[in-house]
């Protein structure tokens, strides 16, 4: 081998690939079947997603069939091959379009794959980036063991925007990074060697992402500095990078961009230096990027400048720097993760779950159509467990962004196994109720519901330099989860497991039961041994890794779950605590609101009660929260047996790597498990009914 | 003014010169009465010991007096002067010594001051260090106002040994440093501008102080280079600047050196190699430095590595370094706070308070006679209230070495006003009983009461290179108390504050009283809000600072407090507990091991007791808790009252300082407060009696 396939092999190994294996069709009845269809093709057009989709499908083709597909030229008279491109295209050639392909109605990133038993199969897209997304579509059904003899597929993304956003610093650390460090700067520069960035934006792509920002929401001095001259040639080398991927940059920026790097004295958005100064600024930056995204905006919280420093709100802010976008198309991405993060642990009044609800509802309708609200799923901060924001039902009139997680802050950094998709699926599926039974969370953040002009999904990546790109080879399950949802959240999270897992480690069909299986049960089982019944946190401050159940209880943050020797959690009624409740539209409201309509997995997120109140399930919420712990603690030993049965038909590197994961989980878990039973032990007084040890 | 003038003034307005401030005498009669007795000197002697001596008496006088002191030559015809010197310097110029003096039994650093109504003050001392610490308790009793008249005073240290840790790191930093960076390391250099470390000496010596290690016991990789022959000659330059007080230097060292800088594979203290290799660095070492004192040595504590990895244990790992160190002079200081830091909180039957005289008891009599085993005063690591260690009274053939800790760890990081002279009395005055009734720690640790060859007072230094050395001005008076205590355990506490009040603050009895008391106070007042009755920690993990009562409950560090909803406490009976009392004598034994003998201020450290225990005071645990801690939290309050009654006398720089954290003091306070009575009323569900807030 020479030293580049040594390096290819190794980061094979390692699980750099991801789901773009490629691996060759041992098989050779199928490698045939397929072979017969696939051996020549025509993308048509010639910008650079072009030229990626026609490059990728070739050498895809070339490694799982073991054969250079040969190019066409001709369009039409074919009787097999593979042949696509944007409408426009095959208008220009004049090309035949079958007639019941309804091209007319494809939105913008959306393709048809259309094949008869026999002649071509065609790919048709009303856009670049659909021609590349049905070649990765076409890729996947070869990957996945699918026939395709006869194809008749239609696929529009339901979101606009499907984004990744990275919370990387200059310095080449990533906030909650779990994976190594970034991908994209090291030692306050953007890297000069880009690859890494081409295999990411090659990953992103074949799952349908569109945006990404690459830079932590929290813009500290360096990367303020990226909307710099000096930096913008950097940056637009990026932004090529993805651009060739169908992806656009954006940028995190700092509010006070103005003053610390613009000379002027004040960052107030009604200024007319400010905005003069702002709007210079973005004909700078697409100078350098014709094709930039737009802002990400963390303003007013966690100490980041903002506009309540002059006394404005946020639509002043988020209006200011959209109106300089706007010419060129590009929008503001502003987070609504606001809330005071210096509370008083003393003062019950303040429940910083109602913050977001509290700041940008009455904010509604004030927002330039080029802004989007960024609302995280939940209305505290990625929890394992935590109700729907209800900013969604509650905005109408105001272009909405869901915000997930996949970088597992709360949920075991990656050293644990999570697989996120059905938390995300249960908020997607969430009705708010906000225009009668059906008006899912999904639908609000899409656009479709109010019928507002922009909308999708954005979630904090789980990437960094490591081999596997996610720290825990399964946790890249994730990462391709949260796209294929963005892309359609009406995908269910096994199907998506399944198909990841097909993708990822072949066709033995045992080992992908076994691991989508795995991957299904990880969520309960992490939830079963980590903060119980909705409650939250309970882990150690600052990192957020381990548990320490009064961690953050007299803290600033907001966070707590009031535990004492009768009863546990927060009381967020209407009737008798916070009023939280009552930011939901009926039935939530009521069903939030009422202790017996209550579910039971966020019975202590919304009410105090006795540690023996008894729960829908029967048991009391004490036994619960030790039945919980001891069974959550054995199935998280048990994934270590799972994946040992299936060790023949992994990849010896990825078996071992997730191997000593699952062993830390395990053990780990023993100690989520015993500080959380001794603490409540303690704390109640009440033993365990099966005389379990506690300590 | 001149540039200089007003540097000094600057410094002389922050703290300083801390308590060798020489102002002058304003009231002319007392100066007259002073003036005729000092206004003409002879030091004899050309000794750099002898030159400070000299210097020092000279320039303070000027100060003080108004005057320059005429320097004499004659010795014994003067009708008046001061005249001193060693016994040998008196011999060799054939001068008169008066027969009452006994100078014979002086001890090393003794000294005689006497003089009658008329005629010369006479200051004799058997060693250089001895001429110069008759100066400074000359100068002293001038400062403080005393009649000189009449002066028949004869001091002997009681500790041969009275020194200062430094746990300085060659970045600057300084590990559990409150008061700045170091003064003798910047950017992993000895720093060039010795003045700072000079009028740190002088502080030192004018108190007693002899030895210092300037380096952290926790000896990284830079500082592991201290020994070798780059950095040495700076060394050298350091030592010197202390010889010239009197002060030796000592260097904390990494056990794993023949690994790190020696090129060996190997660190066994058994190995020829590294004995040799020791040899020949000792050699290096006084080469540079002649009056090197030694090694300071945490090994096998918290990490740093020691003998056990070789399967030895601490005598050969100390007897290997003080045979290398034996030709030279110089000792080997070897801390006893050993202890498994990875302990399993699980694991009941482990008490971390047991480990120091588990370890080093067996080996007892094994040490070289150059090694001191440095211990300290508590069992586990310096809190606010501790019971003595038990090794003081275990061990009786063994040379040792009291650790304090002035740098306030636990006691409110020189933020809070916590004078903690009191605290290191009760130690001293402990009656161990290891030979009958009488048996002090005091007297264990200067080797008198089993007649060991060395012994003496260590203590981690509270300095670093803020104005007014200690970050808290008050916090200086730690500094000094330490270092008069060092000198003689038996002074009192209120006698220290008092004559450091007044050599600080100067004449205004008022101002000296307020102050006194508000020493005095002070350590109960931080107590009584803070971690209860003797059990210890309850802060935040890492930093220390501010209360987290299960901050440490979960941990590895072995620091519990076992509070559930009926009790708290430490069981560490023979009885019922991990047996630690069984490591004390007779009948401190029986006074631990009994609940009702037990003092009500360490009954938390010996016996896990119900809330609704009844303290001697009548009082229960949980009624102490409360009234303790809103007590406390007004006394922190009155404070500040307390201080601004006397802010005419103040130095207007010097009241600021103490005022902004006196209130940040009473603030922090109510947080101590209210954290600690929420927690154990929320763990209790037992209400206050007098119903205050409990949150």
């Amino acid at each position: 081998m020479t030293t580049e396939q040594h390096d290819r092999q190794d980061k094979r190994n390692g699980g750099y690939e991801g789901w773009l294996r490629y691996t060759h069709i041992e098989d050779a009845y199928k490698r045939e079947a397929y072979s017969v269809r696939c051996s020549q093709l025509q993308i048509m057009g010639e910008s650079p997603v072009i030229h990626t989709a026609r490059t990728e499908l070739a050498a895809a083709l070339d490694t799982m069939l073991g054969a250079k597909p040969r190019e066409m030229n001709g369009t039409g008279g074919e009787s097999f091959g593979i042949i696509g491109g944007t409408i426009d295209s095959f208008t220009r050639c004049e090309a035949r379009i079958p007639e019941d392909c309804h091209l007319d109605e494809l939105g913008e990133d959306g393709y048809v794959i259309q094949a008869e038993e026999t002649g071509p199969i065609w790919l048709f897209a009303a856009s670049d980036n659909g021609v590349l997304y049905a070649v990765y579509h076409l890729l996947r059904l070869l990957q996945t063991d699918q026939p395709i003899g006869k194809l008749s597929i239609r696929e529009t993304p339901v979101n606009g925007l499907r984004m990744l956003d990275h919370w990387d610093n200059m310095d080449g650390t990533i906030e909650r990074g779990y994976a190594g460090n970034s991908i994209f700067f090291r030692d306050n520069r953007i890297v000069a060697d880009r690859d890494r960035i081409r295999d990411y934006a090659r990953l992103l792509a074949s799952v349908g992402i569109n945006a990404v920002a690459i830079n932590n929401v929290n813009v500290h001095r360096e990367e303020t500095k990226l909307i710099t001259e000096p930096l913008l040639p950097d940056v637009a080398k990026v932004a090529d990078v993805f651009g060739a991927y169908g992806i656009r940059l954006y940028l995190s920026v700092n509010f006070a961009s103005p003053i610390e790097i613009g000379g002027l004295d004040t960052a107030d958005p009604l200024h007319p230096d400010v905005s003069a100064w702002w709007r210079a600024k973005a004909k700078d930056i697409y100078r350098y990027v014709p094709t930039f995204g737009g802002y990400v905006v963390k303003a007013d919280s966690e100490f980041r400048p903002g506009p309540f420093t002059y006394g404005r709100n946020h639509a002043d802010g988020a209006n200011m720097l959209a109106d300089a976008l706007a010419p060129f198309g590009g929008h503001v991405i502003w987070r609504c993760f606001v809330y005071n993060c210096l509370q008083d642990w003393r003062d019950r009044s303040t429940d910083r779950a109602r913050a977001a609800y509290d700041h940008f509802k009455p904010l509604d309708g004030q927002f330039r159509d080029n802004v989007l609200l960024q609302i995280k799923n939940g209305p505290m901060d990625f929890q394992v467990r935590e109700p729907v924001s209800p900013l969604f039902g509650g905005l109408s009139r105001t272009n909405q962004l869901l915000e997930l997680q996949i970088t597992q802050e709360y949920t075991g950094q990656q050293r644990h196994l999570c697989y996120l998709v059905p938390q995300w699926k249960e908020a997607l599926d969430f009705d708010t109720f906000a225009r009668g039974e059906g008006s899912t969370v999904a639908s609000a953040a899409s656009g479709a519901l109010f019928g507002t002009k922009l909308g999708g999904m954005a979630a904090v990546s789980n990437v960094g330099d490591d081999s596997c790109w996610t720290g825990h080879p399964l946790a890249q399950a994730n990462l391709f989860g949260f796209a294929r949802l963005a892309w359609n959240p009406a995908l269910g999270a096994e199907e998506i497991a399944a198909e990841w897992t097909a993708m990822t480690f072949g066709a033995d069909p045992e080992a992908q039961r076994v691991i989508t299986d795995m991957l299904l049960d990880s969520l309960t089982i992490y939830e079963s041994y980590t903060a119980p019944l909705g409650v939250g946190w309970m882990v150690n401050p600052g990192h957020h890794y381990g548990p320490n159940v009064d961690g953050y209880e007299y803290s600033k943050w907001g966070t707590y779950h009031f535990a004492d020797c009768n009863g546990i959690g927060v009381d967020r009624t209407v009737r008798s605590g916070t009023g939280y409740t009552g930011q939901y539209a009926l039935p939530q409201y009521e069903r939030y609101e009422s202790l017996e309509q209550c579910p039971d997995e966020l019975l202590l997120f919304f009410h105090h009660v006795p540690y023996t109140h008894k729960l829908k399930s029967g048991k009391t919420v004490i036994q619960h929260i030790y039945d919980t712990r001891f069974e959550g603690t054995e199935r998280a030993a048990m994934l270590v047996t799972r994946w040992d049965s299936i060790k023949r038909s992994i990849d010896a590197e990825i078996y071992r790597l997730v191997r000593e994961r699952l062993v830390q989980q395990a053990e780990h878990a023993k100690e989520w498990r015993d500080v959380l039973n001794t603490y409540f032990c303690r704390k109640s007084g009440i033993a365990d009914e099966l005389g379990r040890t506690i300590y």
